[in-house]
């Protein structure tokens, strides 16, 4: 298909139509949502999980993946993280006016993909149009709900002192990724997004392992402000080994170059989960087992249950207390 | 609050903590979502229905709502249409730096205040923010879930010969309250947008009428375009009756001048419903107990049940084949 985006895509009659039927129907098999306003579907949990995330990531192609791929793991990840079972999700479109039609083609089929691989349903979609210059190329909104696993749900208030905090791989792959395609800052990397769906392994690490007792997918803001925000809901302190962290040589070369902190940068396709020090091998193990858990560690442990603080010991043994990130303006990572 | 939006209160650090804090969760008192990725909710429905809308409305503030009341109605429309209660909401933001923080606060209060009324709750959010110039001011998403009203769901299946086809009310004044607000057209017309909620009246219409078919709410593309899919996906022939619809004089008139057509014109506030014709007196006098069915009126009958067609019988006593909305560009109406 080639051609254009045009305002009548968008405006509900002919053209959307067609555009619904050749691109997303083709691509997301889905046969009641054209029938009626809502898709209609069966579900047999007691509790479910909702997440919501608008996607605005630039460029929107990226080394390790694209707008559309992101946008399912993202929300993808949101639930299972929540310790729900990912099973549908919806999709909201805001399109500039000339935006290119093979460009969207690409973008649904990684989406179509990503979904394929996480093993949820597009189940619902939304297109509308902007004229030119009124947005910049291509919005995604994905939505979703799972079902939560009542018998192996994350128990976030049986934090204690002791817990292993770990995280499933290397940290600020996508932050660097994307600042590296933006071209911008004179930045030159290979690094690829490790932008991927994680509710292959985290299922699997739910099921096998008890005591886990948080589950976080540290993006916008990164390791710390994803940690920050745990320590001040739960008022535990935590405390992250500096040494442990994994990250790459090239993301901690660029973030020197660019005086930008690795544990502020975003991800997309890693965990971070606390889990009883009894339990931390076994976990290990089992995260081990997943390509995108291949390099999990532990960085830190709970140390108390009073104070809701970060604090990281630094490779040169001092310590100082994290706080959320602040004023480093990283627009548009994801 | 005054100032502006930063890219900061979109990082996902301090600023876009205390912007959840101070705007979101003050207008819509969600608990549960600060603390997870996904909010949790208990659910006993065997059957959801989920749906997915984007808002780029230009203006976002019109005669009779704004972007923010209407992003909740039309969701809410699209879940009860569909024979779903309408349960669970999340909003996604994206947001143009430098948009007004004052402006924001009016349209989340907005939200709430619908969002009360049609006692549905918003139980999680996102909020992306972008460079000036990389959208137009503010986008909302919303998506909803509702349960299946198992023992009153509308059949399409059984549209049969004598059918009747009823509008809840004046078409067109949606569309032409936004094209009067935009104030690029020459137009001037006092008329509202009909901008509102129909899940109470529906319910009750549901609850007290039986062999409703199938209710869908006309927005983009019209009560043309509505009726054109349902007779396509349907096959069957409906014949409207032009002298039937009601129209509003200024809709009227402001349709005449711009070269439109009423019945392609966008509304936010109007259902369609298709009845067995024993029932229609019945659903006639429920829905104009509400204030939004106050004119509900037949327009039309199911003539067939082989071929897929809408026919108009006009005024002048022709008839005519009506097709999707197509070519004429409105773009964002909603």
């Amino acid at each position: 298909m080639n051609g254009r985006i045009t305002l009548a895509h968008g405006d509900g009659g002919e053209l959307s139509h067609r555009l619904i039927q050749e691109i997303f129907l083709t691509a997301f098999g889905s046969s009641s949502a054209p029938l009626m306003d809502a898709s209609i579907q069966s579900m047999s949990a007691p509790r479910l999980a909702m997440t919501t995330d608008s996607f605005v990531v630039k460029p929107i192609f990226f080394p390790g993946g694209n707008i559309g791929k992101l946008s399912i793991a993202g929300t993808v990840n949101d639930l299972i993280v929540s310790g729900a079972k990912p099973l549908y999700l919806t999709c909201g479109f805001i399109i500039e006016e000339g935006f290119p039609l093979q460009d969207l083609k690409i973008i649904v089929q990684s989406m179509a993909e990503e979904a394929a691989k996480s093993q949820v349903s597009i189940i619902a979609g939304d297109t509308k149009v902007v004229e030119r210059g009124s947005c910049d190329g291509i919005f995604i909104n994905t939505t979703g709900i799972g079902a939560i696993y009542e018998h192996q749900h994350p128990m976030p208030d049986g934090m204690k002192e002791g817990d292993s905090v770990i995280v499933t791989g290397s940290i600020g792959d996508h932050g660097v990724a994307i600042l590296t395609a933006r071209n911008e800052l004179g930045l030159r990397t290979e690094v690829l997004s490790d932008c991927a769906s994680l509710n292959g392994m985290l299922e699997e690490a739910l099921g096998n392992t008890k005591n886990i007792r948080i589950m976080r997918d540290p993006t916008r803001g990164g390791l710390a402000t994803s940690l920050v925000e745990i320590c001040e809901d739960f008022k535990v302190t935590i405390e992250l080994d500096e040494e442990q962290i994994p990250v790459r040589p090239e993301v901690q070369g660029a973030c020197e170059l660019l005086g930008l902190e690795p544990i502020y940068l975003a991800n997309e396709g890693k965990a971070l989960i606390i889990v009883g020090k009894e339990e931390e091998a076994k976990l290990l193990e089992v995260l081990r087992r997943h390509p995108e858990g291949a390099n999990a560690t532990v960085i830190g442990r709970v140390t108390g249950t009073q104070k809701g603080q970060l604090q990281l010991r630094t490779v040169f043994g001092s310590s100082r207390r994290l706080n959320r990130l602040s004023g480093m303006l990283l627009p548009r990572i994801c």
